[in-house]
């Protein structure tokens, strides 16, 4: 049993490999978050950059808190509600540090016990390079 | 340790199920390839919707019998020279199914101790829809 375990550990591992290397090459802005603490667990860099922050700093960080007037529960929720429709539903929110309009879609999955959302993010105000924020 | 390699174990299982997840959502059409063996190891229904087969019987095919005139080594040892250089080079293919032109990105990388291949495939006929193949 315990070299049963070595030998899957082995080719788990190598998941988590193809999941950075796509992640990494993809030009799609996508966000994996917990649905249980909110918090972000994973993202690449153009959802970074719509975010309008760096992997490294938004990594770990509170989901709702990177948009403008959201509140945790109520966020998730209509993330989940859209997640869950039929439609490709998309939620419009405004980022708190790029102050760019943004199109949400999400779905919910279940890894390791736990509830996640994955985010695809879209830039809806036609913007597609780094925004000249207006402090 | 035996508990230590449990716990990773359960956590290296949520990557894969992350993969799948990701695999699925994203628009882009995208292909596994094991360097050694030359075959698909996994790839999602855009891709294989370019190639002109469906998933499960593309998933472990022989990647280089996918296009037209490509020999095994001499195919995967241009991808890999196009994923080593610098620039984004892209090799032009003939899908053997499909009969669709398409252009291809590859990147190299070692997961498991085994070399990969993550291609990202791309119409070059700007065809965007079920090509309508000419028998």
């Amino acid at each position: 049993a315990q070299m049963a375990l070595e030998r899957d550990y082995e080719a788990q591992r190598d998941y988590d490999t193809r999941l950075r290397v796509l992640l990494e090459t993809t030009d799609e802005a996508v966000i994996f978050v917990s649905a249980e603490s909110g918090r972000i667990l994973d993202l690449n860099r153009p959802a970074a950059k719509m975010l309008g922050g760096d992997v490294t700093e938004l990594s770990g960080a509170p989901f709702a808190q990177e948009f403008e007037g959201r509140r945790r529960g109520e966020f998730l929720e209509s993330l989940a509600a859209a997640a869950a429709s039929d439609a490709h539903t998309t939620v419009s929110l405004t980022a708190r540090r790029s102050e760019r309009k943004l199109s949400m879609e999400a779905r919910v999955f279940r890894a390791a016990g736990e509830r996640m959302l994955l985010c695809r993010v879209e830039a809806s105000d036609g913007q597609q390079d780094v925004p000249d924020v207006l402090g």
